[in-house]
């Protein structure tokens, strides 16, 4: 008998998209492409040279340690490191028990996902939003409110309009507000401090979780930092997701997520069948690059890189795009993170034009792959911490010829 | 107000248990316990010079690759390893594509069930059977159909009996067979070859998937190995996981899943929204052991000194047990792995005696605690690769004092 395996899969698996952006990636690693595409640091600045070191000391001293399982929380002494470093950087007070190590942020979105979501409940996200996040709630089956944007984040009255359409019992199935305020994926613009507020006195008001999920936080260029949505509302109200992807590197899937214990609890109960334990070996690496301060040292120069980076795209798109005497056609102005966010007159289609851009070796992400109901067409995601700077500007040069030949005459 | 957060979780967490063994091991930390209680490998022989030598060599050769995002499927070079290996070891043939890298074989416990289970969904397993995949599969939803085990692995007959009595519609949705044919865990016994080749006959007829969970097929240490199931059926009927935890260090989180690439490919599509990909840089170190065939040699100490400990604790159970002179006081044999299984005599409950174990500084998981139905009261895994020659007779030593206590009189 041959195997059915299509009738055997699972429902919920029926509905998940194929990341555009891992596929893409997987399409663009020729070297003559230039990407804009992936939420990728620059590889020349990963500190290789420190990581050696950490791993070597490691190895030596706590071989037993690093290389067995742990706990499936996370090795308490990183987990202090970070609760030391959350104090100082923002703020933020907790203890041991209202942390969690994860296998980067990515697997946070996965377990708040399964803890909270049972089919048919609502998340609250933004329009547009990470995909990854998209992703993960749609696999367990969460339907979508979607919330505009505008220059200052997440548009916090739309979500109070929608709510006070919703019966009791639709509120009761709004399970979260996603919401990545700092320099969002993928639009780059950054929740204001009034909004913060504005949106914690909503969640408080209507008894809803909020999911602050911030990977760049650390990655400023201008301006001041406005504080973590966590350090606005009362305990409980707010758990927060940091990843390593950005400030460290990506390759050792690391970051942390940090709410009230009972959420904490929980995510611990899913995550022991889903890899036990997040591997103590890059734990251990992780801590040492703390310890020492090497971390926040190489903050710094990343914080250095990128900023000349996103100014020189800026520049750079203003030397292209503006010729093209199109004026709907505009782009954001980070105050941080890897990203901008360009929109196209509404009659072009990035999903369509990306097969033109491929063709002069350049890679883009189209804005609708980060709206659940496939809106935003004419809108691209424009990545600065990859390419070099003669990458981006070969890059938007060529980016700006694809989209004059999709001008109306 | 206050966050009402237990009203929250969803449905599919409320039913999870916490992993009694997780938990025991935050208890036994202290290191005058002897603990029989973890699948641990022995820490003293984990090869950190070599690990240290291999992360030197990825690291100064390709930071950009191994600290960089890699591909959902997993480093295309060290899946090559693999392949080439499986068809040494085993003959397994397959290609790149029906392989995936996970971060250690319990991710793919938990994908596996997601791709698979909808609630309400059959798996057949074993009683007793790995708690950690009853865990992934019990978060998804499942049932169980339990089959017991004798000293030729889990009794196939049984599996015939129970689905001859299942109407057509509930066939269909008994999703796999959960086997863990070498060393199982936690009974130690090995599925004989004429009840592989009859598993798959039934698999065949039924149209049911078998999942071959096999952590310790490296690690035998008597008898010649016996074929993977495998290569004993059709294309497409068997996905198999395979772990690095205990053949080389557990804490670098690595296995993988052979299957079909219809099932591979939706197992990369959950794996997206999970954790994106295994780290690179845990799948570059793997890579480099593997090359230079300096993990093969590693499994062979391993062998040696396993085998050597096996032999030695079936020693001194004869030496303790025995003059207890309880008839119904028995323990498996096994060829291989890192467990053998006692049974006590029916009357006593190994969950209520392990408290007085732990006074006595001693540790071991109950049996009960591998049975999905909470039957196998008078039942105990035993671990012998984690506690030194020494630990090992004291610890049975002492074990046979609290069996005694609890003998009746």
């Amino acid at each position: 008998m041959n195997v059915s395996t299509d009738a055997k899969f699972s429902k919920r698996t029926d509905k998940i998209k194929r990341s555009p952006i891992r596929e893409l990636l997987k399409l663009i690693t020729k070297p003559e492409i230039i990407s804009f595409a992936g939420g990728i640091p620059d590889p020349t600045l990963f500190p290789a040279y420190l990581i050696e070191e950490a791993t070597k000391s490691i190895l030596r001293n706590e071989p037993e340690k690093v290389l067995q399982y742990g706990p499936t929380e996370g090795d308490l002494r990183l987990k202090s490191e970070l609760v030391s470093r959350l104090a100082k950087k923002d703020n933020i007070k907790i203890n041991e028990d209202e942390i969690l190590i994860l296998t980067a942020s990515q697997q946070g979105l996965d377990l708040i996902g399964k803890i909270l979501i049972d089919s048919g409940d609502t998340v609250i996200v933004g329009l547009p939003s990470y995909l990854g996040g998209l992703g993960a709630f749609s696999s367990y089956g969460a339907n979508f409110i979607g919330i505009p944007l505008d220059d200052d984040g997440m548009r916090v009255d739309i979500i109070e309009e929608k709510l006070k359409k919703l019966k009791k019992e639709e509120i009761k199935r709004v399970k979260f507000i996603y919401v990545i305020p700092d320099f969002q994926n993928p639009a780059g613009v950054t929740l204001s401090l009034e909004r913060r507020k504005k949106l914690v006195e909503i969640a408080e008001h209507y008894d809803i979780l909020i999911l602050e999920d911030t990977p760049y936080r650390e990655l400023r260029y201008w301006k001041k930092s406005i504080p973590p949505i966590f350090t606005l509302a009362p305990r409980g109200r707010v758990m927060a997701l940091f990843t390593f992807s950005k400030i460290f590197c990506p390759g050792m899937r690391l970051g942390y997520v940090i709410g009230s214990e009972p959420v904490i609890d929980r995510i611990v109960l899913v995550k022991q069948s889903t890899d036990l334990c997040t591997p103590p070996f890059t734990q251990g690496i992780l801590r040492e690059m703390l310890k020492g301060g090497a971390l926040d040292e190489h903050v710094k120069k990343l914080v250095s890189v990128y900023r000349d980076k996103r100014e020189f795209m800026l520049n750079v798109l203003n030397k292209y795009m503006l010729p093209l005497n199109l004026p709907d056609l505009k782009w954001t102005r980070p105050d941080g993170g890897l990203f901008l966010w360009m929109t196209l007159p509404l009659y072009m289609d990035a999903e369509r034009m990306l097969p033109r851009a491929l063709e002069k070796k350049i890679a883009y992400v189209k804005g609708c792959a980060f709206h659940y109901d496939n809106s935003g067409k004419n809108t691209i995601r424009l990545n600065f911490s990859y390419p070099t700077m003669d990458a981006i500007e070969e890059g938007i040069r060529r980016l700006s010829q694809v989209i004059a030949e999709e001008k109306r005459k």
